[in-house]
């Protein structure tokens, strides 16, 4: 199949972009709040590799050309979570943090060996029903407490346990 | 009535506080947003004094002895946008400002004549009805072009709207 | 000349580039502060075009394969303000907006005919002497009240008055 | 002696104050910082107890009646940091958290037995000498792992190392 829509490359023009500029991505952490806003759990994805390895995942993609990053957002969460989710989409752009995952690792905390990528991390609560959608992804929901355990963190990888650490501060849940 | 309630003053006890120390409020800017999070619309709350004059104003109230930051802006915004509202309160305690009233006009652009009181301010989407309780409020919303025109800006007094354009600004809807 | 560093492309490799992705930018408000940090005045870049047409800019520029933000910060505001301005990259990348400019008008507030850009935007106190060192360029500082009049607002393009007026508005300048 | 200057109160006064509402106090983690703004070091200052127990601590302190929250700042560093410090206060006073201490523990992951205070908390680099003036405190800077660390975590008191690892979190040093 070949990709036409605008702002889909086929492989070996991703592969040419990756090698010249830094990529834009998004990045959220689901959550799952009470009435006040406080944040009750986080949901992290979960995919098992063929080897049997557990990793744990945040929603996370590229920003397409002509793409605004609102609507990014919303279709990797659609595209991880289910068409039912309902994910509220922060009313502000302004990021808890930025990530920059570079393929050379010690320069930040990021780490990605296929590219230089620059996610805008948000936290994103989540009120419907998740049903991911793509075969090799769970959604598993765990207490902000142990999503910053040890345990959670190194089935994470890349440092996107970094960047729930960040999130979980940023909502005031990481003691 | 006598309120015995902790964290309730007396009228006395509250003018003793008011001229010895900063008094902490929130302030909520109520928005009705888009599946995307971008905001369409914004709310504000319309007292028409007994000379007839237009007052707008935002959701604005003192956090109690014991009572947690979002705990007070739930119950301001229930007591102003009545029971079934919706309101979602952010995850992130961060607030978009922080608004110094002062009872000195000119020091910041915030003036109360009443006190010095500290706002922090947050941007707070609602998605039920509002229905104002008290007599003397209406809910009007306005698009966020409107919000920050001269004619709507001009009703608002003691400089909220400065917060409110604040808000705008921080939404990417202050053109 | 032959660009031949990693990260710096031909104009060819550029152009096909903004043919397929967003590009990430950066984009710098350099203002003065007093000593409680309080904004005093901002300085804008100025272009006269050949028509003697006025052309107010804010400290902006691409983020390059294998730089991080920090660094193109510094390399464009070095390059823009000249060596001695000793700008105060801010401790935290949260910026205090993400700009999203659309080669479409009307998307966005913001506007680039070039190319879909999307530009994290940082408040940079400078301490130093602003010598510009591009020829076109000259570097004019405001009172913030100035920054938001429709006078200097006019004399900026593509939406970086809404950019600097969101500054002012982070910044508690903007009444 | 008496305090007579405003805002300031007996000792009595604050007692009646803090029995009636939250009290509002400011928070600043000094931080040094390289040319690109990246954290390379946290101040943290050392109370040595009578019976030899060691206490780090938050520069940290409240905000009088008419003082705004950037002069409140100012004269917190100045006291504990010395003359000399140099601290460069935000242009923004977006607070990258909001602590709320409670009387009470578990409400919050901050405890302060003697009142319910609510603390504004900033990420200040000071650029200069920090020679604290009180004769109980010294300032000792710690590498941002060492100051996320268990060792120094235990030596902080009434949830200020949470605070500490929200600052570092912030500003992308929490590993």
């Amino acid at each position: 199949m070949i990709e036409t829509a605008p702002g889909w490359l086929t492989r070996d023009e991703l592969e040419l972009a990756r090698a010249r500029m830094p990529i834009l991505y998004v990045e959220a952490v689901p959550v799952r709040v009470d009435d006040t806003g406080a944040v009750t759990s986080v949901g992290l994805l979960l995919r098992i590799a063929p080897d049997g390895t557990v990793n744990r995942m945040l929603v996370s993609g590229r920003v397409l050309l002509q793409e605004r990053v609102r609507d990014a957002l919303l279709r990797h969460l659609e595209k991880d979570l289910g068409p039912v989710a309902l994910p509220r989409i922060p009313a502000s752009l302004q990021p808890f943090t930025v990530a920059e995952y570079f393929p050379t690792q010690g320069v930040t905390p990021y780490h990605d060996p296929r590219q230089h990528a620059v996610a805008l991390a948000y936290i994103v609560p989540v009120a419907g029903d998740c049903r991911p959608r793509q075969d090799a992804l769970d959604l598993v929901w765990f207490s902000p407490q142990e999503a910053a355990s040890p345990l959670v963190q190194q089935e994470m990888s890349g440092g996107q346990g970094v960047v729930l650490k960040q999130a979980l501060a940023h909502v005031g849940c990481l003691t």
